[in-house]
């Protein structure tokens, strides 16, 4: 037998037994007559201390050549310690060998297996085997599991199914670019992965399935930014004969229910805002709330007094920063640069310090008396104490570019802690956005999102203002999920694709199969998926995914661990009846 | 809202509630001033009954338009029958509808929506979405569900993380034929889909994680033989700091777990059984031990008679069919046109019946006396009634084509029920056996599989000797799990390497990262994985597994549905860099 406990298991009330311990040596103290050797698995770390005078010579021998990482088994008596250890669980016990057994040995690892390691992330990801010996990691994939089995308890008492979707399936052009698997039986033709699992989930609820959830790897093959992974995980979820209120309480129902769980914390009723709620007040469609620092539009309060750049605006907003009016020029010289970068594309930036004196300092005082000033203060609530920031210009651009500074202000001020999680849904998307590349209208969430009943009568003289019955779950300023009710009527589905410029024939070569079975009785229905990678790594208070994937892929979609991907051989190609061209 | 109730909730104690219910149309009756429309979902089936006299005209004559696979949704009172249909879950209960609404048409379907349907396996595939909504298939995929959602619950009360491992991995050329992913990013280089997590659980125990599991796709570009899959899911366990035991005992835990659960059957202590023993006494390495009929080998008693056939055999082997010397001249030219098939390739059946009045009628006769034949049957354990069945010929092929004929007459004689189930374990598989093609020594399980500790000296002399810590667990003859314990140390994987004739090199291309990450203190280790289509398809009492996947693919590793493999555009391919062979 390997072992009887593990290293975090035992206490106090074990002193006097004897037990076998396996696991890995995190590091050894030699005091010549005393030795102590602290043995680490998943479960915690044991010290083992070895009187070298009363225990037999070759263990000693064995001991004093042991290293980092080495595996040993050891068996021996629990004894309590004279002083005890509250750092690690096991601290009021230690174990005197009787028998010390080499099960293998290690070279010296490339970087220490501590919480905080001296491994840079490139070595860590080639050898990822020995960073996931590490507490933080061990601890990020702990946390996914639990989350994962959560959301199975929680769904499968709502009585939803599991269902498996192929993830061989048919490239389809609309969306991102499909990964596509070359198929030997069928030369010529490829198979295509999942980019979501979609129009399954959607034929299960023709399939009568009514309420379907599965948590399954999803493909896109883009180039990759900054934290995406060619391969991810999503939670998604398909619930027929339900209304968008349905499926909103449904799924707070699962968020509140994780949180609960996992975290232990009540995040209590979720808040809905529109989407022009979210647009007009923080410039932003997943806005985060876990601070206010709302905008005001000034434009009755700021024009016509001269200065041009205010007067040329199609929007002047503000923000109130309560408390740092001692902001320095240093300081409001950085937010100038900050939001003149060419991501945000401000002007400039305009300020005024609400002193505590009541004195209210702008950078436009010789455009605006001290009473104006004072009205701006009384619309933007700002105290004495208080920093106004004002952005001006064209409408999108400028909510957009206060939505970062909005951002800014929250990190700078410590109001965007990690350990506090602020969730709500933004509802009410519009259905379609004009894209100026291609002049035409594209579908925001997908083309079989369907239109709020009331807006249908929109759809042809102003799609810009069809809502659609599409809905985003945010998490401190992360979209985490986002779904919509679909069309389940053919003639709502012509308009639809009429709108979007899809020809009859391209919506059947693309959705053929989907628009068949819609005509066999399909339900009404809608559903929601969720990044569970993100999720994840939200729950984890942290920023990156990666650390929350065993084994992620780098920025440019390779596994630096096994060396992928890899040329294939000859035979392999000619099987595939495929040839590779020359480098362009 | 489009419902409160399911149609499979509602109970005599809701008679006298307003309810709504949403649902198909399973049927109708029209007897004039009676209407009946049997309203199904995934939860049952309730009438509504509507008094055409007493209902608006309009929802009358919407009744009237409905068809098979409408959707409607219907607002009424809860009534009591007068007589009940004990046949449905709601058959005390009837619904008078107030009001009736069309939520969407159905053309007719192309088979009836009933358990025994009119659509052959073509049809049914290609309209998958339809074939859903049939009872039958329902309920396969929720036995999948229950069958997941026990395992989960399971594996992670044993402390057990899921971890989800990369489905963009790398080729080896081991093994079957890998699907391959061209790389766009990394130009003329592929992933390749994983035919197991095999390397990646191995690294997590490298890593440290100890008890690992995920229920995961695989992949596999084979050759499809019946009810074989290209991609497939499998229930993938390792587990480390264990020894066989261990393992045997934490997944018998597992089986027991699933049939107490999921069928409310306790199948007992599952026995063991060498591979030797199984292949002695049932011809095959996954016996059917639902029923005994093991072999007798008869070379004592047979030989030097006269009779050729016996005296030139390596192995002369009889079984004992009870109750079936009444089998007529016909039954018995069935059985031996049965063991001459190609397949099975014997060169005669040789029978005999023990007569209800103690004499004994054989098809050699003239060769052995009475009295022989008496001794046949004391080592048959021979009673009046039964027959006994004798192959002879050389071992190996004898022990096959007579295992077989054991299935067959078990068949026959009703002793392969599928709704009892008999679970055992076959363990002491061989390590290694001879490959007459290549000319080597092939790993039985996978080249990381560890001999026994006491058969490690006969690696260099006698490897066909050498017993592997290898395991199957058979369910009614299938195989539906395996594993091993894997190599833990360098020395012993070298042997190894050497004895399946890879060179260093070779060893270090195919499984250089694996290699490498057991430099680095790898714990003893081991695992298994179960087929979890098959699994499900056993418990679910049938042949096919097919019919337990929600979107299968036939034969030709086709989805008929969606039309895949299909073609992609030229600039796909351009994009991959690669270019389409004309066929060869």
């Amino acid at each position: 037998m390997l072992r009887t406990h593990t290293c975090g298991e035992l206490r106090k009330n074990h002193v006097g037994q004897t037990v076998i311990l396996s696991g890995w040596v995190q590091g050894i103290r030699d005091k010549g007559s005393l030795l102590w050797i602290d043995l680490r698995d998943r479960y915690g770390i044991t010290q083992i201390t070895i009187e070298t005078e009363h225990t037999k010579a070759d263990h000693v021998t064995l001991a004093r050549s042991l290293g980092r990482e080495y595996v040993i088994r050891v068996k021996g008596k629990v004894v309590e310690r004279y002083s005890s250890n509250d750092k690690i669980l096991t601290g009021e016990i230690e174990i005197h060998p009787e028998h010390l057994e080499l099960l293998n040995a290690s070279v010296t690892p490339p970087f220490t297996i501590e919480d905080d390691t001296d491994g840079g992330d490139d070595l860590r990801m080639k050898y990822r085997y020995l960073d996931l010996r590490r507490n933080p990691v061990r601890k990020n994939l702990e946390l996914r599991h639990r989350m994962a089995i959560e959301t199975r308890n929680y769904l499968d008492k709502k009585l939803f199914l599991e269902v498996e979707t192929p993830v061989l399936i048919k490239s389809t052009p609309e969306g991102a670019r499909d990964f596509v698997v070359p198929s030997r039986m069928n030369k010529g033709e490829f198979y295509a992965l999942p980019q979501s699992p979609q129009t399954f989930k959607q034929l299960l609820m023709v399939g009568g399935f009514d309420r379907y959830y599965q948590i399954v790897k999803c493909f896109r093959d883009e180039d990759l930014r900054a934290d995406r992974q060619p391969e991810f995980t999503q939670i998604d979820c398909e619930m027929a004969f339900v209304e968008q209120e349905d499926i909103l309480n449904t799924f707070e129902g699962l968020i509140k229910h994780l949180f609960n769980r996992v975290m232990n914390i009540d995040i209590g009723t979720l808040p809905r805002m529109t989407y022009q709620h979210a647009m007009k007040y923080y410039g932003n469609d997943k806005p985060d709330i876990r601070f206010e620092m709302t905008f005001i539009e000034l434009n009755d309060w700021v024009k016509n007094k001269g200065f041009k750049v205010f007067d040329e605006a199609q929007l002047v907003l503000g923000i109130c920063v309560q408390g740092a009016a001692s902001y320095t020029r240093k300081q409001l010289d950085e937010l100038t640069e900050f939001v003149k970068r060419p991501q945000l594309g401000a002007s400039g930036l305009v300020y005024a310090r609400f002193q505590d004196d009541g004195v209210i300092k702008s950078s436009v005082d010789k455009f605006f008396s001290p009473e104006e000033l004072q009205k701006w203060a009384q619309a933007m609530q700002a105290q004495p104490g208080d920093l106004m920031l004002i952005l001006a210009g064209e409408t999108h651009k400028t909510r957009k570019a206060m939505s970062e500074l909005r951002l800014e202000m929250g990190t700078r001020l410590g109001l965007r802690n990690k350990n506090t999680f602020a969730c709500h849904w933004v509802v009410d998307f519009p259905l379609v956005e004009w894209n100026e590349e291609t002049k035409r209208w594209h579908a925001m969430h997908h083309p079989f999102t369907s239109p709020k009943p009331e807006d249908v009568s929109l759809l042809e003289c102003a799609p810009e203002k069809v809502r659609a019955n599409a809905y985003d779950l945010v998490i401190n300023g992360v979209e985490v999920g986002g779904g919509s009710i679909r069309i389940a009527k053919k003639d709502i589905q012509a308009k639809m694709f009429d709108l979007l410029g899809f020809s009859r024939e391209e919506a059947e070569k693309q959705f053929g199969f989907l628009m068949q079975a819609f005509e066999y009785g399909a339900p009404p229905h809608g559903g929601i998926a969720f990044g569970f990678d993100r999720l994840c790594a939200l729950f984890g208070g942290a920023d990156v995914i990666r650390d929350f994937i065993a084994f992620p892929k780098n920025n440019s979609g390779r596994d630096v661990m096994i060396d992928s991907p890899s040329s294939i051989s000859i035979e392999q190609l000619k099987e595939l009846g495929i040839t590779m061209n020359p480098q362009d």
